[in-house]
């Protein structure tokens, strides 16, 4: 199966095949070229180049002409909390009249209420309604989605929530990875009792989830008010004894040790990064570790958005992802979150993309075989509607511009 | 012509006929029926009320079942710039980079670049342009939209502008305003000699909009580094003698006494008011004039947000309007502003749906018959898509949840 896209006004993202993360100014270097065509063969990257250069002889099962429009990297979001029942607007309404993050969660909503509601929810509605908001990130761009379990907070329902997340991945179109975030939060069982339900986490969730081959990932929200430094570790620990990679939540509320514990234990990111500090950064600077940004939660949650900026240009490997969970960050829009990064991050069009797609790869361990265009990587492309040019897309906030969705060379989305 | 809508879940915005405008805390207390019926005849709402009342005999000639989802009244924009030749990105990147409003405009950027692009352009070619945007609007919720001229800057190109506004009024399904601005920056031609160009704009611009009766309003971009407020008093003044009533531009940049101008000559709204100070919310308390705040500017040019919650609590009548324009706010996503009023200004979902309804059609000077729900009014009304509640609606940021726009009666727009 070959696909042929033709006349490409401009095709972005194209980065070495043997790069595995944009860092620093290379953020906003990524090639492009003007009047482009690309090949995929059976869903990977094959050819590309300068329309003048385009075989004569060529002939493909598919063709699309791309006049016009911009080609770039499908989005990888590789943080979501997609999979929860019912929604949180009620918490809205408390933010609104000034309460705090913390204020909203002491009265017993947050995570907790999400618990509570996803504890009544079955697998079938769990899964509806993640399909749904799935598709809804598909349709601004993304093809492929990071999806935490840490609404469950039992065995029971973490389990639950990780069969909703393997069956997503089997069923659509798009690659879905699993995170097992059994410590997100205290469960209501352990209440007052937080040490004994890091136990539990360690000593029958972790073992339960590995059993069953659920998840790839272990994270653990480490910030003030949620789990310790100490608390973490314990729990990367043992999900790396039973093969999950750390990826954690720190520093989204205070600079309290996450980012120095995930690099500790080889974090593939540490996400939030809200109140990071310089030393922070310069922390991250001498790691491997990619710092995953989330606008989305700074916007909706009124949060200062993370020192993305300094970070590129302290020459970090900086990814964004959506966060998209019901409560700080009700949003699947991808688009959204490009022009987030340029408006209120002051990335430029460039490196907001690449913070999209190669890091954001490379925060799941992808990015060898996707997020960027170079011959070898999946044909996971996004086609955009007609446009002026590449920054036209973040500059035009709120705006739907994705027409069309690749997955492995295939069509998966088609907006007339 | 008799349109029924039945099962709604919730029925928003009900005000009584003859209430011309929501202040204060009746912004957020509008009624709401859970379980209603609407019916229109010949365009106008003829009965809303509670399912079980719903007359047995009723015969429509159209039927929509509402199950599920929320209705509320049209948006009317009462403050937008969507005529205009190419976009700005390139702006976007200056400003990325760290450049000010005023320094863009300093070196030949800002509304002149605009005005360059407007002379070359056709008017075909910018009414295609607008009315793509005009339709983009519509399909977020709006059915009342006004729009300024003040990218022409020269006789020619100013009546330009506004024979393509008339035009939109003329062909698009929903109502179009047009507002003269031609005080929107001094013109290239007058360079220097700004005074001059008021003349010009009083002795030669508002006699000829005027004698083709191509405006109902009159606006001037009254602020630091624009025209001073005695400027404005004059193009005001000479406005009214031609017909047209006074809307202006004041306090985006400083509080430099445009809201009194505004007021002192009866100017039926001031637009903008991010850096409007407890004294000039008290003079627009002791006022007519409708203070409209534009969230979508200062989200994209990280402007402060205009005090809309002090001036709410204060009693005033807010209205929020779009600013749609190429420069400080790219985006014609009606639904976004909703979220932006709640999460940036703090209003509530109630008083943000105020604000873009009843209050903006108050800015226009039409909210006698359009901007709510009550019987006499015009059935100008969006049907969400299936949402849990009214809160989730500007809680799901960037998220589109607008299933159907009705105009006078008729489906304009549907979204499956």
């Amino acid at each position: 199966m070959r696909l042929l896209i033709k006349n490409i006004q401009t095709l972005a993202g194209i980065v070495p095949a043997d790069k595995l993360r944009l860092c620093g100014a290379e953020m906003g270097a990524a090639a492009t070229i003007d009047g482009a065509y690309l090949v995929a063969e059976d869903g990977v990257i094959a050819d590309f180049g300068p329309m003048a250069q385009l075989p004569a002889e060529l002939v493909a099962d598919t063709e699309i002409d791309a006049q016009g429009r911009v080609v770039y990297p499908a989005f990888c979001d590789s943080h979501s909390h997609i999979v929860y029942a019912g929604s949180r607007e009620g918490e809205f309404r408390d933010k609104i009249a000034g309460m705090t993050y913390e204020e909203v969660a002491a009265r017993g909503g947050g995570i907790l209420n999400s618990a509570d509601r996803l504890a009544e929810a079955t697998e079938q509605e769990l899964y509806e309604a993640a399909s749904r908001r799935a598709w809804r990130m598909v349709r601004s761009g993304a093809a492929t989605i990071e999806i935490k379990s840490g609404y469950g907070l039992t065995t029971e329902s973490e389990l639950k929530m990780l069969r909703v997340i393997k069956r997503l991945a089997q069923e659509l179109p798009i690659t879905v990875k699993a995170t097992f975030l059994g410590a997100h939060a205290v469960g209501r069982a352990f209440k007052g009792r937080q040490e004994e339900y890091v136990d539990h986490v360690c000593g029958e969730m972790i073992p339960a989830v590995a059993a069953e081959g659920l998840a790839e990932f272990v994270d653990v929200f480490c910030d003030r008010g949620f789990f310790t430094p100490e608390q973490t570790a314990k729990i990367l620990e043992c999900g790396k004894r039973y093969g999950l990679r750390p990826k954690i939540h720190a520093n989204e509320l205070a600079s309290s040790g996450g980012v120095q514990v995930g690099i500790a234990y080889g974090a593939l990111s540490v996400d939030h990064l809200e109140e990071a500090t310089e030393q922070d950064v310069a922390d991250l600077a001498a790691s491997d570790t990619i710092p995953t940004v989330l606008p989305g939660a700074s916007f909706f949650s009124n949060l200062p958005f993370a020192p993305a900026r300094m970070m590129i240009d302290k020459g970090l490997s900086v990814a964004i992802a959506s966060d998209c969970n019901p409560g700080s960050s009700p949003s699947g829009n991808m688009q959204l979150l490009w022009s987030l990064g340029c408006i209120k991050m002051r990335l430029t069009p460039e490196e907001a993309l690449s913070a999209l797609t190669i890091n954001g790869a490379a925060a799941l361990g992808l990015s060898a075989d996707r997020g960027a265009i170079s011959c070898g990587r999946r044909a996971d492309l996004v086609i955009s509607k007609p446009v002026p040019s590449l920054a036209y897309i973040p500059y035009s906030f709120g705006e739907d511009l994705v027409e069309r969705v690749i997955v492995k060379g295939k069509t998966i989305y088609y907006n007339e």
